[in-house]
């Protein structure tokens, strides 16, 4: 069965693209042309009712949201590689640090970013400096989310964090600076780049 | 190992109660009071950075975010039961829509209580619109996330849901609704509210 990848390289999807070099499969990414609104069309929406990107699919298994989809091929294709096995104590970690990305991260660094007033206890994703201390101390004295090992879990916390980095919605900590290099290090993270890059100068989205 | 909730009736870890009781684990409950800003002493700090409840802890293992909780638990005391095996296609499923609840829902659900504006190709979670669509697609023609097998993306999905229709967060359209009747109907959701209402009338927390 093979992978397809609902991409474009401005979409949460470019990220996804890191997550299949990661783990090593054969995949096809299939252009969506969001600038023209072809996430709204009839087949995306079928997929995924959100009409959003990214959009994963093996055989007759669909996934939407970007960790679950690190998360799911990990678990599938790199298990015990980039996934530690679930009898494997690490894997509490591991899940921490994945789902905190998206509950916490991306909803925190944007409500900071938009200025947003909410109840610290209300929000699931808490307060802003909270959230700062929490990430700085997942980074810290280690290489890796997991220690010496990485994990998906560096993908999808990691690709988050240097996105925020990249748009200044998280301030720049020499603890994130840091790990954003060492995953930045990753071959695997600069395949994922070049073959970006490559799709949008193949369609004229770079701008000069 | 024993497992430990650090735990308030009127936090997220309410539903963490749920999650055990599914799973069957001896557990302990750890009362934090909330109320009186516990959850900022320096020993739950120590464990959770953020702050926030719930936190669990087996062993040596520190997990939060109530989403990582429920897969953690599920993955690790549960697993073929509650949580699809890796190499099960249902996998994919399963950790969509576990996905779904912390990344989409909760954020998507408070902006548009808080009536935040945004774009909706920025923030993670799009619109409210096609967040109902892609709920109700997930809940419909079927009797739980995976078909006609429970598992705990059900207590993710299904008690964030509860908890939104609870706060008239989302609009009850009859698919949430039926959908909310048949997970309230586990007798585990029942054990779990039984044992938060009790530490609610003990700790003198219902108002009368």
């Amino acid at each position: 069965m093979s992978i397809v990848l609902y991409h474009h390289p401005f979409s949460r999807a470019a990220a996804a693209v890191w997550m299949l070099e990661e783990v090593g499969v054969a995949y096809e990414l299939r252009y969506v042309d969001i600038l023209a609104g072809a996430q709204k069309a009839p087949e995306i929406l079928a997929l995924n009712p959100m009409g959003k990107l990214p959009i994963l699919t093996e055989g007759e298994t669909v996934v939407t949201e970007s960790a679950a989809i690190g998360l799911y091929l990990a678990d599938r294709h790199a298990y015990g590689r980039l996934a530690p096995k679930v009898d494997d104590p690490a894997r509490g970690t591991y899940l921490r640090w994945s789902l905190f990305a998206p509950s916490v991260i991306e909803p925190g660094a944007m409500a900071k970013a938009a200025n947003w007033a909410f109840k610290e206890g209300s929000a699931g994703w808490g307060s802003h400096e909270a959230m700062l201390a929490a990430m700085e101390s997942a980074v810290s004295g280690r290489d890796f989310l997991l220690g010496e090992n990485f994990s998906m879990a560096d993908v999808i916390f990691g690709g988050t964090l240097r996105y925020m980095l990249q748009f200044k919605m998280v301030e720049p900590r020499p603890a994130f600076t840091a790990y954003a290099e060492r995953v930045a290090a990753r071959p695997a993270w600069q395949r994922a780049e070049a073959r970006n890059a490559a799709i949008r100068q193949e369609r004229g989205l770079d701008r000069g």
